[in-house]
């Protein structure tokens, strides 16, 4: 198959999956007596959190590894809400005042905006430690050991050494990352850790052979770093309507990126580069391979 | 033996589990290599957040559950340190400007004042991913069937239907709270919650038999009463350079209290009460349980 025919499957299957996802998601925020008792307030707050949109790349790429190691969506789901709840505790996070100060997400009050700071804090708490019940939950995958590695994958990158560190780095710059190695050190954790565990993640839950989890680690890495610096170039050159978020906030921040160190042209030929490694790497799927190499495609050429 | 004879044995037990699980935690929250990169100022928040002394209640309360189903320390250790960092992460956001807005904690600036708000945000988040990511270590118990039921327990007692929604409840209250019932329910969540799991846990790790399991959980419920009873007590009389931190901030703030709806002499009865209920349930363990205890009798009459 080509390019526009992969194109045209992945263009079915993210809204497919994020479709399968939000189902999953809205079951587990649900407010329902078999959860206990949930303050009202709290619940919605994570529900306006997670259920706002999105489109559900990381969970996408959870199914999508898992399916291209032998295993279907729905053994899967579980783990991929597991993902999302940690993206979207991020994202609330991330936005209040005393962090990156965001009062729009995906076109939305952002959740203190639409409730206050005291209960955005706890939706995100709730959120993230929500994602470890699902992990731990025996439904997830019936083999413990599986739940474990996925809750110690997940907690690695996602805590200190990953996404929460990568966070405080970005809240340190420009003094704490202005040289080239430095940036990538803080995108690998800040978002680069993260999109690395999602396609790890099917192959944990399949146990698949080493040389399958190899192939969707270096996927995952290239694709981690490219998602960053199509960001940081919608950062640049976005509007904020088609983005659903503010822009230009590293440059008003004074903040170095890749664009701004290497200049967007340099930047769009790495970004191709970075495709063609993320596609290179499923090589040992074969044609099974072709919506996650459209899925790369799509991230490096995204408009939002 | 007598009570006073079970108090010595408590008077020395509890600093030495303390002395045990800070030196648990100072590895864990060593910014050493083995744990990836770490920025400087999270790893020192984070040790700022969990060094800086405390009873070590909970990690005393997984020590000793598991001590009575036969674990030794050593086996108990991590499953107590990932507790704690549960109960240091609640403390940082509980403390946020946002929040109950306290600038000391155990007689040292909080968080946020010692470093600043976005710091402790991301403090308390890698702290409460750490407890995970410590849970599923294959060193916290050779078995996952256990890390997994671990992580389950402390995921539900700490989120949104345990302590993280207690503490909504408690940012909403008095309106979310004024009957003795809601008030109960709010405590049992927001405290109870978590001092319950931490008696449980030494069961969940031993796999004890069922009477030893359920012992533990009724043992664990009334001290978790009793905790939070005593506490408001304290609030209402109690001394804040003693205390450690601020009182009279429920009297201030218009929230109701078992004290402030039943009087400080009932209070003082049912807390009395709730010692015999604890000790009761100790039964099946005999002699063995007398430093629990003992815990039940300085919760209960605990002056700070």
């Amino acid at each position: 198959m080509n390019e526009t025919q992969n194109s045209q499957i992945f263009n079915q299957r993210l809204p497919r999956c994020a479709t399968l996802i939000e189902a999953r998601l809205d079951e587990w925020l649900s407010n329902s007596e078999r959860h206990g008792f949930i303050p009202a307030r709290l619940a919605e707050a994570m529900r306006h959190a997670v259920l706002g949109g999105g489109k559900r790349l990381r969970p996408f790429l959870v199914l999508e590894s898992a399916r291209l190691c032998g295993m279907t969506d729905e053994a899967a789901l579980n783990t991929a809400a597991a993902v999302e709840c940690i993206h979207c505790y991020s994202l609330v996070h991330d936005d209040l005042p005393a962090m990156d100060d965001d009062d729009m997400r995906r076109g939305r009050p952002t959740v203190h905006k639409a409730f206050d700071e005291a209960t955005a804090i706890l939706a995100g708490d709730a959120l993230l430690t929500l994602a470890f019940e699902i992990l731990a939950d025996p439904a997830t995958h019936r083999d413990p050991e599986i739940r474990c590695a996925l809750a110690l994958g997940l907690a690695r990158s996602s805590g200190r050494a990953g996404m929460a560190g990568g966070q405080m780095l970005d809240l340190m710059a420009p003094g704490a990352a202005s040289s080239e190695a430095e940036i990538l050190r803080l995108q690998a954790m800040k978002t680069g850790a993260l999109i690395l565990f999602a396609c790890e993640a099917g192959a944990i839950l399949a146990n698949a052979e080493a040389a399958q989890q190899e192939a969707l680690r270096d996927y995952g890495t290239a694709l981690g770093v490219a998602f960053q610096l199509a960001d940081d170039l919608l950062d640049v050159h976005g509007d904020a309507a088609t983005v659903g978020k503010a822009v230009a906030k590293d440059q008003d921040a004074g903040k170095a990126t890749l664009v701004t160190l290497i200049g967007a042209d340099a930047a769009r030929e790495r970004l191709a580069d970075l495709q063609g490694q993320a596609v290179d790497a499923l090589a040992p799927f074969g044609a099974n391979a072709a919506v996650l190499a459209a899925a790369a495609e799509f991230v490096a050429n995204r408009k939002y």
